[in-house]
């Protein structure tokens, strides 16, 4: 089988977590050694890693460091606190540490949390694989697909979902060729996504997200694949900004559009995705791009960091637990049961 | 009134063209002196120059250029050949060559072309104001609009189309603020929109492509505003990539969407929309910024400039003739006739 995981977000090494800095990139592989669980909340916080599934193990490896260096079980919480607040909307930061929190209300140490955090790690690649083939059999084969944002090896603990579904199709030669958003104003297509399927020899092409619509007319692209930051009872989601627009191109052109993302993406507290907390960064990612200014000095700008694709305009959420087709509360429910 | 007009996308001193080099704005005003008509083709082929108006102001001039220069009339016409292969999709590029080559076929020596030239840079702030007056009238006030790449002064001979109506409007009070797409890959909306919005303190909100759905979804916008460098028969419209989706998006959400034009800009001989061509630029305008790489080297990329909207998503189409509501061939026929 053919070697995906020459990219790594994060590697942990029994007292550090390293992590790459995805900011800097495709052309430099710069890494930054996190030793304290304030490292690595920063560094969630300022996108060094991103990508819900890799923030959710990497707060999960920040809980293990707060416990290496904490005297007492408070200051751990504490530390949890901290690392709940680098970034609020994808819901796999959450979920970790919960687990992690749980591990440590039942009177786990360092080495026990240490053991939790690996095996969310280890999960998380499982459940990408397993998405990954699970996807890849909903692609009827001989056109390309479009994806949007990064959902790779970079987004997660290895492999990807969305990617992994790309992957995963491309190897069984369901897909001809992927087209890649640049995905503003981060470009982590343009930067991450078509990097990491160079490196695997996947044929990619970028575009701006504009040209999306154009693209979709052509028919050339059977299936649209994104991933996910948060899912909510009924299946609407929240991702990247751009998807939800996405969702609505595909529908018009009746191309399908496909979510893959494990199942601790799901919030199945918010009944409905209007209630997702959607993050808002700051106005100088717009109007700058690497320190130069692309913009007037003083201009105002909007930047909403996810936005919400209703459940309706979905026709598959991937997870390694099984396929939603047609997501309803109901199907959501009797998957996660 | 308001005096609007400070920013000029072009200036002719009776034997130069001086153009204000948009690649290099907000930052940088530079301006390109042309002295011969190859000056102007170079210059609208590498977008000194941009926007469907002001391309065929340029090139108008760039007629009497060759002319004040040209021993006979055969060469004069080698350099409107020249002028003609600058850039493909925009038609009032074609339309203002004609024009002047009809001077010419009718004798006209290098005076009588200059004539002509000033005549169709006149006409054509003559026709903004009046499609200003037109197309706020449209507008019921107290909402937003959402503008797409630039429209004004700078891509005009001044005033600007879309962002004509939306200066109208703003000063009739109609709109309480603009929200512009950047517009990539070449950011005219946050280079170019932003910056002439700004200098008439319209506020205005710059955004990311990715961002108008959720923003459409607010329900702030009432009417997506652009422009057009084609309108066929039909009334389907050539103009900015990125602007067929946004038609979409509008329609989705109950948000109208007008397209602002001089007649100049149809073409009666194309009867529908797939038979403009549409040109693509070089992949290193995606790939890369300012010089600075943002993409992995080696990796493709599919840069279209122009995208085609239907025009049954189209709620209105303005020229300095009238305005077309729900357009059609029998509708742009009798505008026109």
């Amino acid at each position: 089988m053919q070697q995906f995981d020459t990219v790594r977000a994060l590697r942990w090494t029994g007292t550090t977590l390293e992590l790459l800095d995805q900011r800097r990139l495709p052309h430099e592989r710069v890494v930054l050694k996190c030793t304290r669980a304030q490292n690595v909340a920063e560094a969630i916080r300022d996108m060094v890693v991103r990508g819900a599934p890799a923030i959710g193990v990497a707060a999960a490896f920040g809980v293990v460091l707060a416990a290496q260096h904490a005297t007492d079980v408070a200051r751990i919480r504490i530390e949890i606190q901290k690392l709940a607040e680098s970034r609020p909307t994808a819901v796999n930061l959450f979920w970790a540490l919960e687990r992690m929190g749980k591990v440590l209300d039942a009177g786990g140490d360092a080495v026990r949390l240490e053991q939790e955090a690996l095996s969310i790690e280890t999960e998380d690649i499982a459940a990408n694989r397993r998405m990954g083939e699970l996807g890849a059999t909903l692609i009827e084969p001989g056109l390309a697909v479009l994806t949007h944002c990064n959902t790779g090896s970079l987004a997660t603990a290895g492999y990807g979902t969305a990617l992994g579904v790309i992957r995963s199709a491309y190897a069984q030669q369901r897909i001809t060729q992927v087209f890649a958003d640049e995905t503003r104003p981060w470009l982590q297509g343009a930067r991450l996504t078509a990097w990491e399927l160079q490196q695997d020899g996947i044929p990619v092409t970028l575009q701006c997200e504009g040209a999306a619509a154009s693209l979709l007319r052509t028919g050339q692209v059977g299936w649209v694949i994104v991933g996910a930051d948060r899912i909510t009872a009924n299946g609407d989601t929240a991702n990247k900004i751009g998807t939800y627009g996405l969702a609505i191109l595909a529908r018009h052109h009746g191309v399908k559009f496909m979510v893959v993302a494990p199942s601790s993406t799901f919030d199945l507290s918010l009944a409905h995705g209007n209630l997702i907390p959607i993050e808002t960064r700051p106005m100088s990612e717009i109007t700058s791009l690497a320190g130069v200014p692309i913009a007037p000095a003083g201009v105002a700008a909007w930047n909403p960091s996810f936005d919400v694709t209703p459940a309706d305009l979905i026709d598959a959420i991937v997870t390694e637990r099984g396929v939603i087709e047609q997501p309803t509360a109901d199907a959501v429910r009797a998957l996660l049961a």
